[in-house]
């Protein structure tokens, strides 16, 4: 097992990760503060690993709480129905929610342990890639709102995380390689090292390689923990984490959300915001070269869908709401290893950019 | 006017306390951070102090959200509606939300402002006695479930909290004194000498005299925010700002919320948590008809409604959600300015000084 502690201050935690850790006697059992727990997961991931999760759990008394599987329950609606379900079954402030599953189930049970009763306990058990290296540094929680993903939530830190690449084996392909998206980002934003790390190590994610993934996983939150623990609250440097971010979302957006899965919109993203670095005289055409060619090898999109118009796409980032007072704010790499926030680019280049995309 | 700082480290902030405070130009421009403002409020304090309001806010676009008025739409129904208005009217994350009203509407605002987008800039100009020496300090903000008063919100400091005096010259009068109340909590568990000074004003303070008024609210801000200082999350010493309170609840629930205002049911419950005190032989006798004298000096109720039974009293005290692992935890006086966190009380006790109450 692979132990990764995320340094907060009185708010550190760990990252516990390693192949088939769900089910190990009391793992989780340190984590947890009262006596009671309750486990939020879905549908679909719940009936797969709820035994295993609760004999990590101890004699504790577990609630489960299963959602329905999917972004579009990630809603205000879903989260008072688990406030409902904590209230029914009397849990007070003293209770610790587990969240058992992707991203979706993340967010909203981190919401949730915010709230309710001004905040409580929270353990996140990510079950997938994208969630094991993503949600699990940060602390942010939320739901989406009907004109916009994430509106609502809050920053709150888990006590402890569990990645257990196991859970992995199960993903569908495009899931799987939609979390590899991320992990390529760290390298280009962070880590040169890293990134030629990836390059050599192709086969093996493509294959899934347990070791590999474990490995993989750890450097990936140790990358996002070191930029977070700079800027908790989001104020600035971690604005470098949405590298690729501000096209996906464009793209996300005009395909309805639909078409791309999250990860996949970040490839292409990538692989624009490169293209777009490149045309500002910022990043060489050889880097630029490498990072699709990595996106492109692990199975991922590096083109725009043909229905996506370049114009709409600008003025939808234009929208974004990461957008100050007017100014497009991109992160672009400088070279792979190292990004810049900048307003300096002309909508004309960006606009190209997506028209060459 | 007197301008309080509340010392929170970087999320410190003052309380600027005045008699006509509302309307000085620019008075709150230093704390509003980007070019939008949403102003939440309610019918009846809305067509008050809008006017005010907004002259004091500069030149910055304001909207207005104008809720129902009263407790029972302190809910995550009304809440929802907040965040509807603000993805509405495109609000993003560097807004600022100004609470203008009592209670509810801070709470309220409160949630809405540590929860969209993550959290944005919040304001409170409390137009209550009770909200203006409550909820200045301590960063609570939340909204009632149906089972439980308070048991979603989050913790989120203001920037500035604005109390102006001459907004409680339009409190009805029992409201004015349900404030009183809770003012009378901070001398008896924080200072003599406060306490001393408030039985010496109790012609002025009946009569609402604004520069009396401005020196009790600061002194009350000051007492919480010290307290609160030791213990901005709530894990310890911050529970002896609930003495008069686990009483209090108790009567509140078997009333059924209506019978009784929550400062009325504090008035009762700080003589109740004073004469248990006596019998637990920690406070003497002369010092519980100090406490009930003033209360009842100030025109609040000192004794319990004759419709109460105690031993149902008991059992719902039994279940306030500030009881750990079974126990009853009482905040108890053990002289006039100074108060101690007790689970040794026997119930027969608390059951003797409710049939006594």
């Amino acid at each position: 097992m692979i132990e990764l502690k995320v340094d907060l201050g009185a708010r550190s935690y760990p990252i516990l990760i390693g192949d088939g850790l769900l089910g190990t006697p009391d793992l989780l059992t340190p984590y947890i503060g009262g006596r009671q727990v309750a486990v939020v997961t879905n549908t679909t991931v719940g009936p797969l690993f709820l035994d295993q999760l609760k004999a990590s759990l101890g004699s504790v008394a577990v609630d489960v709480i299963e959602l329905k599987d999917g972004e579009r329950f990630k809603t205000l609606d879903t989260y008072a129905s688990v406030i409902d379900a904590l209230m029914g079954k009397r849990h007070n402030r003293t209770t610790t929610l587990v969240a058992l599953g992707g991203g979706v189930i993340g967010d909203l049970a981190g919401f949730a342990a915010a709230t309710f009763q001004r905040g409580v306990a929270f353990v996140q058990v990510p079950t997938t890639l994208l969630a094991q290296v993503d949600a699990s540094v940060g602390g942010k929680t939320g739901v989406n709102h009907s004109s916009g993903k994430n509106m609502i939530g809050a920053f709150h830190q888990p006590r402890c995380v569990l990645a257990d690449t196991a859970t992995l084996a199960t993903l569908p392909a495009r899931e799987y390689r939609a979390g590899l998206a991320e992990v390529v980002k760290y390298g280009v934003i962070w880590s040169a090292q890293f990134f030629a790390q990836l390059e050599g190590q192709i086969d093996a994610l493509n294959q899934r390689d347990a070791a590999v993934l474990a490995e993989v996983i750890r450097e990936s939150c140790a990358i996002k923990a070191e930029v977070v623990a700079e800027d908790e609250r989001e104020q600035g440097r971690r604005a470098i984490l949405n590298y690729g971010h501000t096209f996906a979302h464009a793209l996300e957006t005009l395909t309805g959300y639909e078409q791309l899965l999250h990860g996949e919109a970040v490839a292409i993203g990538m692989v624009l915001a490169a293209d777009c670095a490149c045309r500002h005289d910022l990043l060489d055409e050889a880097s630029v070269q490498r990072i699709r060619n990595l996106v492109g090898a692990l199975g991922l999109p590096t083109e725009m869908p043909d229905a996506i118009d370049p114009s709409a796409a600008l003025t939808v980032m234009g929208m974004d709401k990461k957008v100050v007072d007017g100014r497009l704010r991109l992160v672009l790499p400088e070279r792979i290893g190292a990004v810049r926030v900048t307003d300096q680019v002309e909508r004309a280049t960006v606009l190209t950019t997506l028209e060459a995309g």
